[in-house]
């Protein structure tokens, strides 16, 4: 019982730290807003001057946050969510939750946020909650022993990364969903109530922050709307609705990850100048509503009135944010268009920059803009409102907006629960059926048409994921687990001497380390964590044992030297060591006592005949690393989460992947990317070693048993043509300047002869 | 890709016909209420008139639906919730989702609920969806194989419980997450999207139905609340909502599956009778709402006026609902106590009634009861508001009221959900965080105290269903597979003959048989089907066969009838039946030929010292039914879901169950129920059997292979005082009657004495 309560004072914790960290980052973003605010305002009497400020204060920021980032924690770069999904899924990403990350997390993204970019911080969020959590961990374990419990931690993460969707939004029941889907593939219902809780707290106490800091008079949703309760929408408005979320969002929204990871010196200064000079509001900015902030925009988007009845200005409030719409020469829908241009390559490219950033904002706002569009567009056709039982009410695009930006943003990121977001945000539930619906349309669309922007992130990241097998892919899957097994398994015997212990210790990768009862039967007897052999060879020649050694033989030279002369000290020094070297390779011959190890006596174990389908399955719901394959009791293989995932990889981004998708890679690759690592190894990669993948032939040639879940360094690149060129590198602790063009090759059917005539234009 | 597109087919048509199941049904009760309403009016010359016919209506349409449901399908009765949590985790329970079940609940429910007793429809609605999709499924099987796939099944079964609430109360997240919290232990998150796209199509047509009838002026919430927008709620209310939700709730409400399930003949116009009786609004009735439905008894507690007012009675309008908490002689507190207190046993004894009746809506109604309360103690402490910032809002006791509401029902199932629906039921989501601080904290309570509602009546109902392992009892599970599996496993070898099929086949319960190499070796190398022995042996006697050898007996006949002289045909015809006979034995005896047999390689094995922990993860996350227990590769033993079960349901009512518990449990028993099969029984049921309940001694003595994938029959008591007695018997076609004391007993660890005091007074 007592462990309960000390659940649920972590939980109280984090979500205070939490919900404090993301009130004190808010207050220092809007700080920094303003601050370019004023000094926009207080050069209006010369326009270069004022442009010069407008442009250098965004790209002092962002080229501050690169380098901070750069030097800190590099890790801390990005959006967080692809990492988060990869270490829920089990696999230990280093240095991704420690201090420094996440010093480097919430510096980084103040300051990238407070430039102006059109970049988002729900991702950077669930990351950062994450840290906080990984880290009170850490703190909560000089108390007591149970903080250690690493399933436990799982959880734990879990429920962070609730609590950073939670009190970034004020949206405790969209933040727990949000993180499910986004993260999850199986979810145990049990550690549902912990995200709630959590991010429940951390809401409130957000805001809370907020009423005490006089900024609100009490609780009340982050962009509240006003739409009428009574009548929020009509049926004959649905079919309108359902438009915003189907066929055009998810095509219009599709490639953003383009653009994603370049990493260059001078290019984030470069884009964030791009960037600020176009959206300079005396400049072009005034066609793209340029000096509104991304808040300020949403509100504006959500404003219950219309802009389009052109006779009625007194309507329009030119204090507001609203006034941003209204241009002297252009009409409210071309900027309505022209900012959804803009914005869309302007938030793909903010979001490839080296610094903290989420895309999931951006995404938000352009479809809440693209909603807008089609209620003014509405409000135009229809000036008088729809016509229900003689009873006329007019329409409001702001509810329009809101159904735009919950799919555009679902479509993105392939979830549901942005509609439950949508609520919370707003505070209003009354559009819930528009809502859901556009937000399954859009979904529908979206998934069969790309990967979620996060799967995409983790594939060119290359993160150690085991992606989800869809539906039509069971058939393709009569590959049995002994046509990816590793054979060439690590294992120790009951009669294994320390000198075995040590040499497993230097080559294997995997965790654990098989005992199986000899060399000959190779029965598995169980599993040994590699960290337990280390101890108890560093044990076995520790320095105490040494000194004892040393203080036997003294003793018995003692004896010696009473019976015969002394020999020159130089002498006897150079004996000692000669004979301390004896010692330790005698004593590295002994045989190691079984007593005091730590067995897991049922590692878990497949058989040879096992489907992929199953394994997969397997894998994915345990969470597992790796399994032991055995036959009639016979250790004969070893399948780790690697040999796993190709297959599976393949298939999957072979069902995504256009060859048009490429082509636009590849130039994307050419216009920024200089070095060319990969044209002398791309020819080998036949697309014939691609028919037939997983032969029983060429899976016997394989690099020792995966480094995944050390992942400190890159494998060294194997040159053979054999299946191990077609396994994805790991992502190394810097995370890679640019994907390799390799892998897209890998996944089109084209030959590769046109995709090179690209390459080398 | 073709997949897809039928399986949104189905969730289409499944989402149409269960909102068409839904209006119709909401219409008919609808027609039913006012029936009754119109009598009373009617009739109000004479009380003693009045009396009869508004006692009677209830009484005959609640002896018709339990009559009814008796007749057409017995499993109809009760709420369903239970019986799909546990089809869900893999059990097949035979007539549970057959049309004569569909049609019984369709029928009760409707019967049940227009009577106006205090019931829910909840529950029976997930159970009708589900039956509504096991219909549609076999109903699609005709057009083409895939709708035959096994696990497509149960993601179908899936996705219409969420259908089942989404259409009930019109909201389709909640519904979504009400019933992955209440039907699954590990979620797939690919399965989301399912329930998601099916309940909104649901709910959606389910308000369109209203509007196109002319009910509703356009698609809104059922119990649409009209809060103020501006200033929900205070933060200096906080307390108070906080309240709501803490200690009083989930003590005030734990008890009620106490009483669930009494089956007599005269009980339910028995039960009928007295609520009736008591609610008839000129006698008690007018203490508590008497005349007021369900529905209508939720819209004047939601309503946002505040009833304590005494000097504003303008406000009061007569014609509304509200009215009739109005007593001339009794204050508005007084009558809601009243009408707590009645409720609360009102509907736990209706709950009871074996119609098709659900839990959920009366305690909501309770929930919103006593919220309704505390807001208008508030309001009369507070008559002037709470002054925030110098401007003063009154209190708004509605909004206590939903708070209340799902504070209670969400901790009498166990759910944090119950938020998220009551945003969707009232479309307000203004009141978003005190509704989950409360809702939190009512679970927190409850949690520690009870388990849930359901849980309880799979318990009560003896269901086959793996409980959840519970934080606390990591350390008790030491026991290992060894210790609870079957040792006196069924297998074949490659030796067998059809003789031992046969005789296997007739013992054997689990679904699959063990193929091991040889009786010596034991070396399992696979699993078959039961039905594919079934078939094989068939075959191999079959009626060709028989045919073909008579042939081939006449054809052999032939030739030596022409050397020797014919016999009688008499004797002829005993001569072949003895032949026939002959050649059957003979068949038998044959070695069977494995050339045509479908083996599954390999089958879910576990090794003798895997933990009872690790199993039971293992058994949940992948829905296994058995799994065999090899050693060296030598199958031992066989574990199934049985044995799994009962040391886990041991530990998990152990934490729940207080003395005072079954004291309860016992004196209703004592009540109600005459005989006593438990008598003779429960003194050998000695504690010691329980403090060391898994020994490796006892657990040897077992019956054969547990029968729960058939569930056909109870198993018989065995009469040892070994671990099977403890073993909670099936629950058979016919649900019991009551349940035994044995088994509260077991949980208890009272001495025994005290309880028969008890027991016999």
């Amino acid at each position: 019982m007592s462990r309960v309560g000390e659940d649920w004072i972590f939980l109280i914790l984090l979500g205070l730290v939490m919900a404090l960290v993301s009130f004190v980052m808010d207050f220092c973003i809007a700080l920094l807003l303003q601050a370019q605010k004023w000094m926009y305002g207080g050069l209006d009497s010369n326009v270069i001057l004022q442009y010069l400020a407008w442009v250098t204060y965004p790209v002092v920021l962002i080229s501050f946050s690169a380098g901070f980032t750069h030097i800190v924690a590099p890790q801390a770069a990005g959006s967080g969510i692809p990492e988060m999904k990869t270490i829920l899924r089990g696999v230990v990403l280093k240095e991704y939750l420690t201090l420094k990350t996440f010093v480097a997390k919430v510096v980084g993204l103040t300051c990238a946020l407070g430039s102006g970019l059109p970049l988002g911080k729900e991702g950077p969020f669930v990351h950062i909650a994450s840290l906080c959590a990984a880290l009170l961990c850490k703190f909560m374990s000089f108390f007591g022993g149970i903080y250690e419990n690493e399933s436990r931690n799982t959880e734990m993460l879990a429920a962070a990364c609730a609590v950073g969707v939670g009190c970034c939004f004020a949206a405790p029941i969209g933040g727990v969903l949000f993180s499910i889907e986004v993260t999850s593939t199986f979810f145990a219902v049990r550690n549902y109530w912990r995200g709630f809780f959590a991010a429940t707290f951390s809401a409130f106490i957000f805001r809370v922050l907020a009423v005490w800091n006089r900024d609100e008079e009490t609780i009340t949703a982050l962009f509240k709307t006003r739409f009428r309760l009574d009548f929020p929408f009509d049926l004959q408005e649905l079919p309108a609705f359902a438009v915003i979320g189907s066929v055009l969002l998810p095509l219009f929204s599709s490639r953003f990850h383009c653009l994603y990871r370049f990493r260059r010196l001078l290019y984030p200064a470069l884009v964030t100048l791009l960037i600020s000079t176009l959206s300079f509001p005396p400049g072009f900015g005034q066609f793209m509503a340029g000096q509104l902030t991304q808040k300020e925009t949403l509100v504006s988007f959500f404003d219950n009135r219309t802009w389009t009845k052109q006779g009625m200005t007194e309507d329009f409030n030119y204090d507001s944010h609203s006034a941003a719409w209204k241009h002297p020469q252009a009409n409210v829908f071309v900027i309505l268009v022209i900012f959804i241009v803009m914005k869309f390559w302007m938030s793909a490219l903010a979001t490839t920059l080296p610094v903290p950033c989420g895309a999931f904002m951006p995404v938000f706002v352009i479809g809440a803009a693209f909603g807008r569009l089609v209620g003014e567009s509405m409000a135009a056709w229809f000036p008088e409102g729809i016509n229900t039982d003689g009873i006329i009410y007019p329409i409001v695009p702001g509810g329009y907006a809101v159904v735009g930006a919950a799919a555009l943003s679902g479509a993105v990121t392939h979830t549901v629960s942005t509609a439950v977001i949508v609520f919370e945000l707003t505070g209003q539930i009354s559009h819930i059926l528009p809502i859901m619906i556009a937000v399954i349309l859009a979904n529908a669309v979206a998934q069969s048409l790309q990967p979620s922007i996060y799967d995409s992130i983790i594939r060119i990241k290359k993160l150690p994921y085991l992606p989800e097998l869809g539906w039509g892919h069971h058939e393709k899957y009569n590959i049995r687990v002994e046509d990816i097994m590793v054979r060439d398994v690590r294992y120790i015997t009951l009669n294994s001497t320390y000198r075995d212990l040590h040499e497993i210790l230097l080559i294997g990768n995997l965790k654990t380390v098989a005992l199986v009862e000899s060399a000959e039967s190779m029965i598995l007897l169980g599993s040994i964590e590699r960290a337990q052999l280390q101890a108890l060879l560093t044990q076995h020649l520790s320095r105490e044992r040494r000194l004892e050694f040393i203080r036997d033989r003294a003793d018995a030279e003692r004896k010696r030297v009473s019976v015969v002369s002394t020999p020159s000290s130089e002498e006897g020094g150079q004996k000692v060591n000669h004979e301390i070297e004896e010692w330790e390779e005698q004593q590295l011959d002994e045989q190691v006592n079984f007593n005091s190890w730590k067995i897991d006596p049922a590692p878990f174990q497949l058989v040879e005949r096992t489907s992929l389908h199953k394994t997969h399955t397997i894998f994915s719901l345990l969470g597992l690393d790796h399994a032991y394959v055995t036959s009639i009791g016979r250790l004969i293989g070893v399948v780790s989460l690697r040999e796993v995932r190709v297959p599976v990889i393949e298939a999957v981004f072979q069902h995504h992947s256009s060859r048009l998708h490429v082509m636009c890679l590849l130039i994307v690759n050419h216009l920024f990317v200089r070095r060319w690592p990969v044209s002398e190894t791309a020819a080998p990669v036949a697309p014939a070693a691609k028919a037939k993948p997983l032969s029983s032939t060429n899976c016997g040639i394989v690099t020792p048993a995966s480094a995944f879940p050390e992942n400190t360094s890159p494998t060294p690149p194997t040159r053979t043509r054999s299946l191990s060129d077609l396994r994805p590198t790991l992502a190394s602790k810097h995370p890679p300047v640019f994907w390799r063009i390799r892998d897209c090759l890998d996944s089109v059917e084209a030959p590769p002869v046109c995709v090179y005539v690209c390459v080398f234009i």
